[in-house]
């Protein structure tokens, strides 16, 4: 039988530096040939794009965070079906930008929506299906914020306040330290050199446990 | 304080004449000097509109039955948050054409899902907000199905199999018969006067009930 692929998702909030540690960790699996999907959440086929850019619109219209919530689980719902099972059941690794975790940390922390309905969703919608890896890169919203500021028009999610990051932030600290053995928590602040050092470990770590 | 308004909405397959019914009780509440705010669901908000595009649109891709369900009741409760609930508290009659009972028969009944997820979903998503009367236009679905071919080109609901649409109409009399106090099962195979004859009746016990 065909072993089932990795699952490893990389989270952060603005300015982490997750697209720079994402071509990293991509040309890292491809220098020791492991096959994988590389995929971003919301989103990652034509219907999840489609309600990622409903998501992410800038709107004159309150967006009621029940509804946000539901998209996001729809989006994922799609995205499960169609693209992440199939390429674990056919082994290959699955890298995602963001995940459930984004979930946890926007919707619950920023939003402060109740961890029991997030929780109850994510059953529905993936089973007993988690991340086998999270690589989560942490930094200061001050500093990320600064970062991200030459990147662009902010959309929904950075327009909002510093308040709302810092929330997002410790709701990301207080699911990696509950769970150590799956959370890799990233210092982003220091050099990329060191960052980069680390991802490797842990990846060395996972192939390691194949 | 302030009486709640009424909420009615109005429920069926395709081809049951939905539209001119809709008319004649939007009618029927001018006549009667009741303020009420006519909607659809999914829709009914900008952003709710967006989703019922998206649900609407034939495509491609298969979609996933649990990803329609969290995009119908994420149209829900943006249309709740925007328009019904604020609606109701100001004392006007809501008139919505479909309602939570057309997820019960089209995800539920044609699609099959679980109807627990259904109730889950309703509860999360409503609190304990119930259509005051539900009105149920039933006709059989090869006959809905005939008058339905002259109006234009097929959305990605109206393209399928007939057998689905016998499920939509019998998980629709399901409700109904568990329900007989809320629900009025209109035959819409009889004549449009006799049709409308029932929607009033329907509708001056509901005005005596206020």
């Amino acid at each position: 039988m065909q072993d089932r692929g990795k699952f490893i998702t990389l989270e952060g909030g603005e300015g982490v530096g997750k697209s720079t540690n994402l071509n990293f960790v991509m040309e890292w699996l491809n220098g020791h040939n492991i096959e994988f999907v590389h995929t971003r959440e919301p989103g990652g086929t034509p219907l999840a794009e489609q309600l990622r850019e409903l998501l992410l619109q800038k709107r004159d219209e309150p967006v009621d965070p029940t509804a946000e919530l539901l998209m996001v689980f729809a989006a994922r719902a799609q995205h499960l079906s169609q693209v992440i099972t199939p390429a674990l059941d056919a082994g290959k690794w699955v890298l995602c930008d963001r995940f459930t975790d984004a979930t946890y940390a926007y919707q619950g922390g920023g939003r402060g929506l109740d961890v029991d309905l997030i929780a109850q969703l994510e059953q529905t919608v993936q089973g007993d299906l988690r991340p086998d890896c999270v690589l989560l890169l942490d930094l200061d919203p001050e500093t990320g914020l600064k970062r991200a500021a030459n990147t662009g028009e902010a959309d929904r999610f950075e327009s909002e306040q510093i308040a709302f990051f810092h929330k997002v932030r410790e709701a990301y600290r207080r699911r990696a330290h509950a769970d150590p053995e799956r959370y890799a928590v990233i210092d982003a602040s220091r050099s990329l050199q060191a960052v980069q050092a680390q991802l490797a470990g842990v990846l060395e770590q996972l192939v390691g446990n194949r």
